[in-house]
């Protein structure tokens, strides 16, 4: 996405060139960040000046040049380090430090003797942190088709006896679309919405039934909760669902002025030990990503940002509600659009 | 898996424990391996001697406690460092140096201060290379279901029209069974075909179409290869899938006489250029593990290992042959179980 700007970074830090690395197994997001994919094993390399170029294997050569941003694929032969030596010159190499792992390192400095190797992963994160146009335009489409597929799933919850009813329901929706999920749905009713990421099983739906859900559209996260009731709720019910609604507008009402650290603590003011997780998470290429919205955040909320707002009550039964806001100039905007009244079917 | 061995090799290492971390996008078989589980953040801590703990989030402590085979699941509260200093004793501890990030030592030499921390990953691969009786029994199983699926498919072939119809009919086959599949389910017809890893699409089914799929039971994958043709072959085609199918049998009957190497010089040998990837690898909890099965490989083959041997042909069309071979005392036994002779539809 923000090439010149991170060949900015790499002139700055005198860095000559970039190394991103990707696994299926082990996914840098970053990878997917300047090239559009993530499922194959590859290398991508950003030069300070110039095209960069993506090297993989020849039995993904084809896939990597149908789906990648990148159009310079080269495949690897028999020694992937002697091919980038070749195309990229000099001795100062930038590489993810939360990626490379210890024995990746190894292997890279007796590949590129007498390189230096420099931490990317701090100038990656804050080149992330705030969305470009695009990103925003993939997320905000990708906020509205799980806004749509949410609310039918509400609209036609009376067909749905079990969890796993709903989450195939949700998923097949999904899967006409041709996209992927952000994360495996979560469907928790009854006892089960005590556990914030239950994994739906054949739950009779009764009581409070969280529903938390997200697609990728074009690699970019959407993620929104809402809770129904199915059934006859009780007061004290009604007042709980009433507190985290209250608490989440209030969160959201106060974006961007507080911090994502006051955010955290406004929430847990109202809603106390029974709010027993972050009150939100950046999204994008990721579906948790940096800004963290947690007591401990030390980042401010910059016009670009797109994070969650998630309040959530655990005690005997579980309320959780959700949405995904862009910061602003002027203040937020809200991406999802579902009802949040308390809905009882 | 082998906890004992694996406190054996600790003690001889006089490693006072072992620290194994996963994240969902980032996963480590070797955790899967000891816990059972993969989609969590989570850490396993397993001393020289006594029983494994499991520190997870408190959203995550009920599926850690549900699912994983580590029986004590503590929760994570503000500072997981401190809890496993309080939990577990002495100063040398073992990484997966496959694993850990860069960034990952540099958090954990400050957590550890005057600790010492040793490589486990070289370890890791010795212990996994060879399976279990439980290992070998659920990738049979696995295996068993994967050829009864791909025989079906095989079987209602007529019925479909496109890549992605037989994608669809497999894949709703494994989700009935409630399995995960071992990776995306490859159907690769007429030119696309000459393309290993090619991705389904709405190409129309003609000529060699390879059928490449597999799942996973209690986290063992399963990964077989047939290629049928639907049409009139050529005399060429029918002599070429034949030589594939050759070169396969005559390279599992090697087994266990020649070295990974030798068998893939083997099919070198017989294919020439058109061969243009490994002839195999291991199986297990992931679906590329040791043993390779390429000319680089300096494994030898022995008793309890689980490889795949899958010759392939890709020029104007491409043709793979693939069966999961368990090395036994004997020599080896063949786990898939589909016909080879060529299939014309």
């Amino acid at each position: 996405m923000k090439l010149k700007e991170f060949q900015q970074i790499l002139k700055i830090n005198k860095i000559d060139y970039a190394l991103l690395f990707n696994h299926p197994n082990k996914i840098d997001p970053n990878f997917q960040y300047f090239s559009g994919i993530n499922s194959i094993f590859a290398c991508l390399a950003i030069p300070q000046q110039g095209k960069p170029k993506l090297f993989a294997s020849i039995i993904e050569t084809d896939i990597a040049k149908k789906n990648s941003t990148i159009k310079d694929v080269i495949t690897i032969t028999k020694d992937l380090y002697e091919q980038i030596r070749k195309n990229f010159k000099g001795k100062q190499i930038g590489l993810n430090y939360n990626y490379i792992s210890l024995n990746g390192i190894k292997r890279l400095k007796k590949e590129f003797k007498g390189s230096t190797f420099v931490d990317i992963s701090k100038s990656l994160e804050v080149l992330r942190i705030t969305k470009t146009k695009k990103e925003i335009e993939y997320t905000k489409k990708s906020c509205t088709i799980i806004s749509n597929i949410l609310t039918d799933t509400i609209k036609n919850f009376k067909k749905f006896k079990t969890e796993i009813d709903v989450r195939e329901y949700v998923e097949a929706k999904i899967k006409k679309l041709n996209l992927e999920l952000s994360f495996p749905v979560i469907v928790a009713s009854g006892p089960n919405s005590k556990n914030p990421h239950h994994f739906p099983v054949n739950q009779k739906l009764k009581g409070f039934t969280i529903l938390d859900m997200g697609v990728k559209y074009k690699g970019y996260c959407s993620d929104i909760s809402r809770t129904i009731y199915v059934g006859k709720p009780s007061k004290h019910e009604i007042e709980t669902y009433n507190l985290v609604l209250n608490t989440q507008l209030e969160c959201i009402n106060k974006i961007p002025k507080l911090s994502p650290a006051e955010l955290h603590d406004l929430a847990l003011n109202k809603l106390g030990k029974h709010f027993i997780h972050a009150l939100g998470h950046g999204t994008g290429i990721e579906i948790h990503e940096p800004p963290g919205i947690t007591f401990k955040s030390k980042d401010k909320l910059k016009e670009g940002m797109i994070i969650t707002i998630e309040p959530g009550y655990y005690n005997k039964f579980g309320i959780r509600i959700e949405d995904d806001i862009l910061i602003t100039k002027k203040g937020y905007e809200t991406l999802t659009n579902v009802n949040k009244e308390l809905i009882i079917i």
